[in-house]
């Protein structure tokens, strides 16, 4: 499908593009940039790695899809910075959580002839790092496509079909309809697990040690890293306090159901919930 | 170590400990009633239910320890129901998730020669049904023995006896600090699961069809059966408001930081959070 892909900074889901292509035959050559010295030592010696560069410039000038794998304060400055490599007619496109301000961003940063289409796989999980990467990561699973209207329809066509042909289910967003979603679908979740343990951990810290499946389920996502998901509420601030606000207001009502002794509606809350949960799409 | 033990109403945690019981040998007849008629007939054909009594009375007549399964508000009823058929000695016990009134009116049901000590297993799921259970269910998951003050030690170590036996780690509490502890660690959370998914059916319930691994993990226990979680609700009521207000203010406070853009702070209360949730206890 493409002769060379470029992996900028690789880790749990840059490391499973980069496998996920190799096992789906879906480029002859993968070559890779990492920030750190002792990151390339490391990934020069996996299968998947055919070429380790040492800028992201080296790396990503003979591809014909660039594929930035960094924390979303990243995405931007990287766009910028290998602009004036990229070849004639290359695709540059990303795997961040937050993508009105990347996508805009990204496509003002590229050049006549090349092209940056956003993406966003809803396949992250609280484990980073290449270390945790899997070559089914992406299988079944739903990968954002945000084009602008400006984006050149070819190239937006050529990012579906790569996310496609890693076996995901691609919807094709507006950016800022993405973040709206994202931020109830994904960042409101973290924003509660988080908030959640933070409160917990005041109370007693202990009473973790009693943990049954479901504080254990609730809470995984608050074992993410910090720092990533501080970048990603920096970007998309707006959205989530709008998703929190609202939120508040469901909860509150439950608190005044509860409090007068309102079974059915109590009842009927966890009822709608069961409903919305029972109906997810089941994945394999 | 138990001559006959008798299960009274099974779900997923009373089939669970018989199926433990039958694995690990920890009597060697068990009797068992079932409410509804059809289920008596499909549990007789199992090779756990050695004895199908169509009263709960005859189930407990003959059992050293009598484990009552039933919905909570149906446990001190149940208590009261095989008082008069207790044999000299026995024991009764029960797998609910709210323990104080419980205890109290389990305790005061018994007659002479005869004792009632509350047990939780923090086993459950949103899963429930005889159909789910499994004869591991028990292994290193932290189980809950409430004895009253009043209670007798040798009955309370009998029934910490019997836990252990299946494999679990068994944690001996006063039943109002179990009753608190709960709100916090399983109440709370199943309230902020349901709210949430509650919240996202009125937003946009087609979202969910994007939902990745953080959604689908943090909403998991809305899953649970409504009626059930009621009743819990319904005995848990006190302690579950005053959690939900203290969490409330915590969250309150995650907002005024997004709000205000302190990062430096948003990031902290992730720190705290990861910290909190990094040190579970591991499950095998």
């Amino acid at each position: 499908m493409f002769e060379h892909i470029a992996i900028l900074a690789p880790g749990l889901l840059g490391a499973s593009v980069a496998q996920a292509v190799r096992r789906l035959d879906v480029a002859r050559t993968i070559s890779v940039w990492a920030r750190r010295p002792e990151t390339r030592l490391k990934l020069k010696q996996l299968q998947w790695c055919d070429q380790m560069h040492d800028t992201p410039a080296d790396a990503a000038r003979a591809a014909q899809l660039v594929v930035i794998c960094s924390p979303v304060d990243a995405i931007a400055p990287l766009a910028t910075l290998i602009a004036p490599a990229l070849a004639p007619g290359a695709l540059v496109t990303d795997v961040g959580s937050v993508k009105g301000e990347v996508s805009r961003l990204g496509h003002a940063a590229m050049r006549a002839g090349t092209h940056f289409v956003g993406s966003h796989p809803m396949a992250g999980s609280e484990k980073t790092g290449w270390e945790h990467a899997r070559a089914d990561l992406f299988t079944h699973r739903t990968v954002f496509v945000t084009p602008l209207m400006e984006s050149d329809p070819a190239a937006v066509q050529r990012i579906v079909g790569f996310w496609a042909a890693l076996e995901a289910e691609v919807v094709t967003l507006n950016p800022d309809r993405h973040d709206e979603i994202v931020a109830h679908i994904s960042h409101l979740p973290k924003v509660l697990a988080s908030t959640l343990c933070s409160y917990l951990q005041h109370r007693d810290h202990t009473w973790r040690n009693y943990a049954g499946g479901g504080l254990r389920d609730t809470t995984r996502i608050a074992a993410g890293d910090p720092h990533l998901w501080r970048t990603i509420l920096e970007q998309n601030r707006d959205e989530i306090l709008h998703a929190l606000h609202a939120y508040q207001d469901e909860l509150h009502h439950f608190q005044m159901a509860l409090a007068n002794r309102d079974w059915l509606e109590i009842q009927a809350i966890f009822e709608r919930g069961k409903a919305y949960r029972d109906q997810f799409r089941p994945l394999p």
